[in-house]
């Protein structure tokens, strides 16, 4: 019968899914109508199945992958948001997630069942045959966020001495090598690292050189313990496509791909847009108590630092008293300058994360940002103290507003590039907390300045 | 003599340059002395080279490339930044940029001239061989950010009846074939692209198995006009390496590869870090009178909302005379609805951007950060309410400051997610331009409801 219901446009015109399809496919799974849902998600590449994935109910997320069965490809697992992953992991079968394991490259793997507990852990790798168990469980012994957690450990090695026929006839036969490959490593009779040789070349190079004359010394290569950060800095700077990794006696254990990266790149950007609009490793899948709390710190702490900006305009309420002309136009001046310190404390943010600001040029960079500073900070002194003028007919007012812009201007710049190099020289991340500490000191000095010239000179 | 000199260390713990490095550089530079200064930068990678130029003062950078002569590898044009790269191409003789211009691949080539203006680039080609100023001039036709400018025109292509054998006898004896690769792409005779095959297949088949046996469909494929955010998408979504670009007739015209999506993707991301600054496409080299200027147009937009914000509250001048704790306690409701704005802003303007948020679970994720606001709305008030009462002694204000915050954190959660969407829909960057359309409405509705609130209840 399900074969005669007709299949909906699965995709809209910007590539997205329409509401059509995914409603057919949350029917079909409601109806428990195997083959009509399998055949609704058979073309599916597994990211686009994972992207489906996210936006059905939890509940029938695990039946769509139940009815699936054998037909679900557990790659798919590793693209899908992290909650979502979770939740999945919780609900499914053991044996599921166990056949999943099995099925996957190590990297992958390790990438899905590393967030588990321990217990857990422990539980599915002994679902799992010895061999694959072993490599699991020491790429599980790196940290996260380490070239070990993310390297895979098939690769393919050959000695300095054979020819390329040979290393041609070798991979022709051995069964054990990874799905895709885009460099050859070379190795000595230890294990450890003489050069490597990109595939093309291979096949670009008669069958009887010699791997030692054609291969490039291995430039970059990175340690097990290395940082994921300073893994993506690399394939960025030296646009690599694979890189091998070695363990701490030099001996090659893995192979880093650019696919891999190219998410480390993409995660890395995000946390730092996150970071600084004041959210942590949120996604827009995770549930509602959980985004509540996450953002709950953060505006804790913004309301401490907004607490301390009504202390400074307090000692100020005789003045506003006399004049209330300056609590309207007090908040001009502490958000241009909360506005110029965000900007330039994003270029500085940035420019610390590709590494294009450091101690060789921070001088430079400061003074530049000073000078950016004055000269918007004058500029907008004049139209803002004429406006003022214009508008409550005080001349005094006019140039009290316009001197404080010039110092907070000035105050934003410095604080927008020096909180930021400051808290990297203590090796804090400067995008998680630069926001607040500059919007403080736009907003205390914003107001101090204003409402103490207007103190000093008006009344 | 220079040989005598000893060479400082290059790198310091962080992988930078030593400060004693960049000096011995500049130094040499300044003596004119070729063979000291072609010896520190000898064994420099071209970014590596780019990264230590940016470091230079102007007039020096333009002298260590003369210095450095045929040693200077034109890569490294393609790794600067744009400020300064424009200003190298101002500054070195002609000559030099079309000898690096013959040197380097069609896609860097193009990367290299195309921001220069017709009449220099015209100047520039004319000094180039007449096969490469063909393939330049139609890169160039197609505009800047498609698929077309980034592709490489030099790639690998079949017949689909020819034995894998025959393939790599190909390969050996063609010499004009991309420096690496990691694709081979099959075609027909009117080159319509009917199948791809990675390299390292060719490399694991036996020479007599036919080519149309083992390649895999094209499944994803890309045409010239195609624009380089979906380009980077899909490399993204699909885990590509590399991918072939086909004509308006559908025929196999370039092949893109990752390490030039890489830089795409980083280009995104770092725009929108950028666009939600506040400052445009600004690098930390460009000089101060562009930066001055972009982020005027930035600051100039926020005094108008910051005015707009001021006049709501110089309706309430007479309340605020009775209350001047009002004027001291406004700018926390106004800030707290900032930063919370902010928060589901840069979460929907990133989902947006990476397409998990989309017309399928915008009203999920509507109902999801409403809820998340009105619970730390409340959270908020019942600390604000009890404080304020504390610090003024007086119930009714604890009581306005309290439901004003409620209604502002709402108001923030759905400015946040609705204004994004809005310019997405009407396809407007929603990164370029939410800041300010949030924080103007958290601003007004801070104000608003704090100050109308007190007038009504407490006066």
């Amino acid at each position: 019968m399900s074969e005669v219901l007709e299949s909906p446009a699965m995709r809209d015109e910007d590539g997205g899914f329409t509401a059509d399809y995914v409603r057919a496919v949350s029917a079909a799974i409601e109806a428990e109508d195997q083959s009509r849902t399998r055949a609704l998600v058979r073309d599916l590449h597994e990211a686009d199945l994972a992207d489906l994935i996210e936006l059905l109910r939890a509940d029938e997320r695990v039946r769509l992958i139940e009815l699936m069965g054998r037909t679900f490809d557990p790659l798919t697992f590793t693209e899908l948001d992290e909650s979502i992953r979770d939740e999945l992991l919780e609900a499914l079968p053991q044996q599921v997630i166990a056949s999943a394991v099995r099925k996957l490259d190590t990297d992958d793997a390790v990438y899905l069942i590393g967030d588990l507990d321990e217990a857990e852990q422990r539980e599915i790798l002994s679902k799992v045959p010895r061999a694959d168990r072993m490599a699991l469980r020491r790429a599980l012994d790196f940290p996260e966020y380490t070239a070990g957690r993310l390297m895979q450990t098939d690769f393919v090695a050959v000695p300095s001495f054979w020819s390329v026929g040979q290393t041609i006839d070798y991979m022709r036969t051995e069964k054990e090598l990874p799905e895709s490959f885009y460099e050859i490593y070379v190795v000595d009779p230890t294990f450890h690292l003489a050069g490597a040789l990109p595939v093309s070349r291979v096949l670009r190079t008669p069958r009887d050189s010699v791997v030692s004359d054609i291969m490039d010394t291995a430039d970059v290569s990175f340690t097990v313990a290395d940082d994921q950060e300073d893994v993506a800095y690399k394939f960025e700077q030296y646009n690599l496509v694979s890189a091998p990794v070695l363990d701490e006696e030099g001996r090659l254990v893995g192979m880093l791909t650019i696919d891999d990266i190219v998410d480390v790149i993409q995660e890395e950007a995000e946390e730092d847009i996150h970071r600084l609009g004041g959210v942590g490793d949120e996604e827009i899948t995770d549930p509602v108590w959980r985004t509540t709390r996450s953002r709950f710190t953060w505006l804790a702490v913004n309301m401490g630092t907004a607490i301390l900006a009504s202390w400074v305009i307090s000692w100020f309420d005789a003045t506003i008293d006399q004049m209330v002309a300056l609590a309207i136009l007090m908040p001009i001046v502490a958000s241009m300058g909360g506005n110029a310190g965000t900007q330039t404390m994003t270029v500085a943010v940035r420019a610390l994360a590709t590494r294009d600001l450091g101690p060789l040029n921070a001088f430079r960079v400061i003074w530049r940002e000073s000078v950016v500073g004055v000269i918007n900070g004058v500029l907008f002194a004049l139209i803002m103290g004429v406006l003022a003028i214009l508008w409550f007919g005080n001349d005094g007012l006019g140039l009290v507003i316009g001197a404080a812009m010039i110092i907070n201007m000035l105050a934003a710049a410095l604080a927008g590039i020096l909180i930021p190099l400051t808290l990297d020289w203590f090796d804090i991340d400067p995008a998680i907390s630069s926001t607040v500490f500059v919007t403080t000191v736009t907003d205390v000095i914003g107001f101090f300045a204003f409402l103490g010239l207007a103190a000093v000179w008006l009344l």
